[in-house]
C-alpha cells in the first residue's frame, strides 16, 4: 500500500498529497501557495527558496524524516557555489518531495511580500505589482513554420506561464530580435498587467535572466514641491527618495494664480506643462543616480496630485478648474505611457498610472490619502486633514466617507507670514509663552534643545534663527491666546494692556516680539496682527471645511483626527485645538499620518489591486463642494474666533482692545521703546 | 379590437407590428434593420432617410394608406428647406408609424453599404468601418455631482448608443473641454472600435454635428512605389488615389540591397525608416489636398507591404529577413497609433492597421491579395500571381490555400532590360512580330493605335517612343519565339540564320531591332540576348514558385490563373503562357485582378470584420519557403526553356545556333549593316 507523501506549507498551512518526485515548486503552485519564481523552475532565478523542517511537527501531525526531500542536486550545488544559499535553504524547483514534509516559505520567497511602511502607521503594503518578470525559453525560428519572434515569445509565455496574450509596442519590436538572439532565445520579460486591460503589455525584454531589478517611481506632485520615491518593484523597498521645487512656482505661488496665468497667457498652460514634465524627468534621473540604478530600469510611475497639477501634468488647460462648476476634463484614473508625459529618462515603454480625482477641488492626492488612511474601513469616525495650500479633508467610517477641499492659503506653510519661512534649519518650529512673565522660549529646526536650555545658543550658532515655520506660527498664535496676550477675536494686546514690553507697536496694531538679532545684523522675529489674521483665515477655512462634512454627515463631533502631509507630522495637537484648526477630540486621538498622499502613491505603485480599490472607493465618496455651499461661509465666519472653551487662561479678559488707529499711529511715531527703535532701524 | 400596425422593411423583408406613433427609426432598430443614424434620432443628421411605399403590396400582403405614416413635421420641413430631401423621402426618426406600411431603406441610408469595387472583379466591399460617428448630448457639469467631462461623455455614449466604455488619449482630453462648451455639450464623436480591443477609442470630437466627413487611407507600400487611396469611411467612396516613388530606392533598388544597406551601415535601417515615413506623410498631405479634404479628417490608415517594407515602416531592422531562417520580428497584424509611424499630417489620434505577414518572404501585401481575391472561397483551383520585384504566389481553393514568394527580380517591371523603362507614355507596351516578314508592329502607352495604323506617328509625336515596358518585353520575347527568331533555350538567331536584317550583332550575341530613331536623335530600341536571359530568369522563378505550390498541393495543373498587381492588368495571357510565366490554362481562365493588394487594403480599411477574417485566413495558409526547397531549384532550371508545346511555329527548328564567340565578335566589328552602323554612331 502506498500513500502519496503529505506536504504542509508554512506559514499558510496549505497542505496536500503529491506523488514522490514532485518538485516543491509544483506542489506549491498546485496548492496556491505564494512561492515566487521568475525562471519557471529552471533553477536559475533562486526566487523559489524554501526551508524544509525536519523532525516532529505535532501541530501538523507530521514527522519529517531526513530524506523527506530529494538530495541536494547539482543545480543547487552550482547555485550555492556561485551565489550562496542560506543554511537550510533549498531551491523549490529542484527539491522533490520524497516523504511527508513541512516546508516553510520565507518572506522573501513570497510574491505577495508584506512591506512595512516607514510612516508612523504600522500598516503594511502587500506587494502585488502590475509589472513582473518572467523568464522564458522561446522557440527558435523555423522556416517550415514561419511565425514572428513576437508570436513565438507569446507562445512561450502561454506555455510556461499560462499568459494567453500580450501587447507590445513597436519600439519593443525594434529590439526584440537582437535580444532574443543575444540570450540564445532565453529572455526575461517584464510584463505589465493593468487592472483596466485584460491583456498584459511587454515593457522590456532582456537576454537571459535579468538580475538588475526593476523599479517604479511614486510621485507626489504638489503645487510647491515634487517628491518621488524610487521603489523596488519586487521587494517594495524604497531605494531613494528625493524632492525638488515645482518649477511652476514662477508662474504663480498658488493654484489659482497658475490657472489665472493659463487664462491670461495664450499657451501658458503648455508652458507650465513643459516646465513640470521637464522637472519630473530631471528628478527621475537624479533619484536613479542617487540610488545607483539605471533609469531605464524604471518601468512604472504613479502620480498623485491635486486637480490643477493633474491637468497641467497631463497637458490639459486647467481653465475650467478656475471657475464654477469646476469641471475636470477627466475624473477617473488614467493609465498611459510615461513617454506621453515626455518622461524620456526612464524606460521608453514605462507605464504611468494617475490616481482618480475625487472632484474639481479634491484631487488624486486626496484619493491617495484615502488609499493610505482608509477612512472607509475605520470603525470610528475619522477626520483626516491633509494640510497644504489647499487642505484636503476626508471624514468617514466604514459606513460612509465624505470629502472636500478648503482654500486655506499658504499661511500654514509659513508663507504670507511676516517672519515666516519654510520648515528648514533655523526656523522656529515650537514656542511656549510663559503665562506669568509673557516671555517666550522656543525650539528651532536643527537643534533638539529649547532656547532656555544650556548650550542652545552654541548649537544654533551656525544656522542662526532665521524665521518661523508653519508649526511655529500655529503654536505662537495659540500660546499668545493662552498667555492672555490676544483676545478671542484674535486681537493682540498692547504693551500697556498686557504689561510686557514684548508687545511692540506695528502700525495701527501690535506685534509680539519673539527674538531680535538686529544688533548682530540678524532678523527680528515677531508675530504681527497680520500674521494672526492670516492664520485665522487659514484655520477658519480648514475648520469650516471639516464642519461642513460633519453637517453633511449629521454629527457634531468626530472620534479621531488624522493630520496628514509632511506638515501634519509637526503640528502640536494641543495647539491646533486651542487655535480651533480642528474639532476637539482627546489629545491621544490626534495622530499624524506623515506624507499620506506619498504613501498612497507607493501603495498604488506596489499593489495593482489597490488601484481598482481606490477607484471604487472614490466613486463612493460623497463629494462636498465648499465654494458653493452657503453654510461654508457661515462656518467660516463662525470659526474666526480662537475658541474660548479650550482656553485655560481666564486672565485673557484683562486685555484691553486697542481703542483707535490714532492711538496706535501716535504710539508708533513717538515711541522710544525697543520695538520702535528697531523698526526704524530696519526701515 | 385594435391590432398594432404592420411595418415591412425592404429590401431586407424584415417585418413586425409596432404601436401607433412608433418612429420608423425605432421600429428599424428593434427589428435589426440596417438603418443608419449619427444623431441618434434628433432629426439633424439625415442619415436615416427612408422611402415609404403607398398602395397595394400583394407580395407583402399589405395595403398602405396615404396616412400610414404621421404627417410631414416641422423638423423634416426645416431639414428639407435647409438641405433638401429627395421627393418621397422622410426622416426615419421623425416619421411615425400610424398604419400598415412598407418602408424602403435606400442604399445610402444603410450602415453596411455595399460599395462596388472599381476593379474588374464584380465583388463588392461591405461597409463596416472600425471608425464611426456618434452625435451625443452630454450632461453639463454639476458641482453637486462632480464627474469629469470625459466621464459624462462616456455616460452619454452609453445612454444614447449603448457603448459601455471608451478609451481616450490625453491629447483628446486637452481639447475635449473646449469642444464640449463650443458645441453646448452636443458633440460628434468619432469612435474607433478595433476587432482586437473590446473597448472603443475616441479618435476625435467635434462641436455639434460633424458634417465634413471622415476618411481613411489605404496604403500599398511597395519597394518601388507607394500608392494611397483616400477613402470616405462612411460611403466607401475613393475620393482620390495617388502614388509616389519609394524614396528608399536610393538605398537599393530591390529588397535585398536594402537589407544589405541596413547590415552594412549602422543606423541604415533608421535612415530608411525615416525616409519612407516622411514620404508617406507627404503623400497623405498631397492626396488630401487633391481631394480638397482637411488631412486632420483622416482618422485611419491601413498598410499592406512586403516583409522588408513592413519592418522598415515599423522601425524594425530588417537584417533577419536577409538570412535564413528569415525570421520576422512579428507576423501578426498590428494595430497602433499613426503617430507612432510619425504620420503627423493626418489626425493626431488616427489609428493604423497593418495586415499580417504570411511568412518571412510573403508579406502583408500577399495577405491583402488573399483578402481581395479570396482563394480560400474558390470552388476551382486558382493560382494567383502578384508580379513585382518579388512575386507573391497563392494557390488554393476552399479546401486549402498555399503561398510562397519568388525572387523574380525587376525584369518584369522593365528594369535591368537594355531598352527597358517603367510603364509611362512613350513606352512600348504591346508588340507583334510577323512570322513571315519578321517585321514588328507595336503600340505605345498614350496611343490607342498600332504602329502600322494610319495616324500612329502623328499621335505619338509629342511623347515619342522612349523604351519598352514590362508587358512589352514579355510580348517581345514571346513573339520572337513565335516568329522563329529564338530557340527553345532562349538563344536569339543571327541575320544569316533568320533571314532578316532586324537581327543585329551585339557583342557575341544578337539583338532584335524594334525601332531605331537615332537618325532623329531618338533611341534605338532592341531586345538583346541579355534581355531575354533576364526575362527567362524572372519567368523561371515565377513558374518554379507556382510549380512548387502545385507539387505541395499534389496537382500538375490549375483551373484558373489570376494576374494581380498593376502590371498584371497589362500582361497578355497568351504571351505569358507562350513564355512559360504561368502554367497553361484556357485563355479565358486567365483574369486580371488589378491592384489586388491595394484592393485588399481598401477592404481592410472599410470593413473591420475583414481584418479578423484575413488574420484567420493567414493562419490557415500553408507557407512554402522557396529559398530552402531543393525542388525550387529543380523547377527553376527546368523552367528556363521557352516551352515548345505552345509554339505554333514549326519553322523555329530552322534557326541555326550561333556557333562561336569569334564569329560574333567578327560580325560586330566588320558588319556594315544597319545595326552595325547605328551602334557605332551611338558610341
Amino acid at each position: 500500500m502506498s500513500t502519496d507523501p503529505l506536504v504542509v506549507f508554512t506559514p499558510s498551512g496549505k497542505r496536500g498529497r503529491f506523488p514522490k518526485g514532485t518538485p516543491v515548486l509544483t506542489a506549491a503552485r498546485q496548492l496556491g501557495v505564494d512561492l515566487d519564481s521568475v525562471c519557471g523552475g529552471r533553477g536559475i532565478c533562486s526566487k523559489c527558496q524554501i526551508t524544509p523542517g525536519y523532525g516532529e511537527f505535532s501541530k501538523h501531525g507530521v514527522t519529517v524524516r531526513a530524506d523527506a526531500l530529494s538530495e541536494w542536486n547539482s543545480v543547487e550545488e552550482r547555485y550555492d557555489q556561485k551565489r550562496g544559499l542560506k543554511p537550510g535553504r533549498r531551491l523549490g524547483c529542484q527539491a522533490q518531495v520524497m516523504g511527508d514534509v513541512v516546508i516553510d516559505v520565507p518572506p522573501e520567497s513570497q510574491v505577495h511580500k508584506q512591506v512595512v511602511r516607514k510612516a508612523a502607521s504600522a500598516r503594511v503594503i502587500e506587494m502585488d505589482p502590475a509589472t513582473r518578470l518572467f523568464l522564458v525559453k522561446v522557440d527558435e525560428p523555423d522556416m517550415h513554420e514561419p511565425t514572428g519572434d513576437l508570436e513565438r515569445l507569446e507562445r512561450a509565455l502561454k506555455k510556461e506561464w499560462g499568459i494567453e496574450e500580450i501587447r507590445a509596442d513597436i519600439s519593443l519590436l525594434s529590439k526584440l530580435q537582437q535580444v532574443l538572439r543575444k540570450g540564445k532565445f532565453e529572455v526575461t520579460v517584464a510584463l505589465h498587467k493593468s487592472h483596466t486591460d485584460s491583456i498584459p503589455r511587454v515593457i522590456e525584454v532582456w537576454p537571459g535572466l535579468h538580475e538588475a531589478g526593476i523599479y517604479g517611481l511614486a510621485i507626489d506632485l504638489g503645487s510647491t514641491t515634487v517628491a518621488a520615491h524610487l521603489t523596488d518593484l519586487v521587494t517594495g523597498e524604497v531605494k531613494a527618495s528625493s524632492g525638488i521645487m515645482n518649477p511652476q512656482i514662477r508662474f504663480g505661488e498658488d493654484l489659482m494664480s497658475r490657472v489665472s496665468y493659463a487664462m491670461m497667457n495664450p499657451g501658458g498652460d503648455v508652458e507650465m506643462t513643459k516646465a513640470v514634465r521637464d522637472a519630473i524627468d530631471t528628478l527621475a534621473g537624479e533619484i536613479a543616480g542617487e540610488a545607483g540604478i539605471d533609469p531605464k530600469l524604471i518601468l512604472e510611475t504613479v502620480f498623485v496630485c491635486n486637480p490643477v497639477m493633474h491637468h497641467l501634468l497631463l497637458g490639459i488647460d486647467p481653465v475650467e478648474l478656475g471657475q464654477a462648476p469646476f469641471a475636470l476634463a477627466t475624473s477617473d484614473s488614467i493609465s498611459l505611457a510615461a513617454k506621453d508625459l515626455d518622461l524620456g529618462t526612464i524606460n521608453a515603454r514605462a507605464r504611468t498610472y494617475v490616481l482618480p480625482c475625487i472632484a474639481g477641488h479634491v484631487g488624486a492626492d486626496a484619493a491617495a490619502v484615502a488609499l493610505s488612511e482608509e477612512p472607509g474601513k475605520s470603525e470610528d469616525l475619522a477626520l483626516i486633514v491633509d494640510v497644504g495650500t489647499n487642505a484636503e479633508i476626508l471624514l468617514g467610517d466604514k459606513n460612509r466617507v465624505l470629502a472636500c477641499s478648503s482654500p486655506t492659503g499658504p499661511a500654514f506653510e509659513g508663507a504670507q507670514i511676516s517672519s515666516g519661512q519654510r520648515a528648514a534649519p533655523g526656523a522656529i518650529e515650537a514656542i511656549r509663552i510663559d503665562p506669568e512673565t509673557k516671555e517666550p522660549r522656543f525650539r528651532v529646526i536643527g537643534c533638539e534643545k529649547w532656547s532656555d536650555e544650556e548650550g542652545f545658543w552654541d548649537e544654533i550658532a551656525t544656522t542662526g534663527i532665521t524665521g518661523i515655520c508653519g508649526s511655529g506660527i500655529i503654536e505662537a498664535v495659540a500660546e499668545l491666546r493662552m498667555a492672555g496676550l490676544m483676545d478671542e477675536s484674535g486681537l493682540i494686546g498692547s504693551a500697556e494692556a498686557t504689561g510686557t514690553q514684548r508687545m511692540v507697536p506695528e502700525g495701527r496694531t501690535h506685534s509680539y516680539l519673539i527674538h531680535d538679532a538686529t544688533d548682530e545684523g540678524g532678523p527680528r522675529i515677531t508675530v504681527t496682527q497680520g500674521d494672526i489674521r492670516a492664520i485665522q483665515l487659514a484655520k477658519s477655512a480648514l475648520y469650516a471645511g471639516a464642519r461642513l462634512l460633519m453637517d453633511e454627515r449629521g454629527v457634531d463631533k468626530v472620534d479621531r483626527v488624522v493630520l496628514a502631509g509632511a506638515f501634519g507630522a509637526h503640528i502640536s495637537a494641543k495647539h491646533a485645538m486651542v487655535l480651533g484648526m480642528i474639532p476637539d477630540v482627546p489629545l491621544d486621538k490626534v495622530t499624524s499620518a506623515g506624507n499620506a498622499a506619498g504613501t498612497g502613491a507607493r501603495i498604488a505603485l506596489c499593489n495593482v489591486a489597490a488601484r481598482a480599490e481606490i477607484e471604487r472607493v472614490v466613486r463612493q465618496i460623497t463629494k462636498v463642494e465648499t465654494a458653493i455651499e452657503p453654510r461654508f461661509q457661515e462656518h467660516f465666519v463662525a470659526a474666526n474666533a480662537i475658541p474660548h472653551k479650550t482656553d485655560p487662561f481666564p486672565e485673557l479678559a484683562k486685555i484691553v482692545p486697542l481703542p483707535s488707529p490714532t492711538f496706535n499711529t501716535g504710539g508708533r511715531d513717538g515711541g522710544d521703546g525697543e520695538g520702535g527703535r528697531r523698526r526704524r532701524r530696519r526701515a
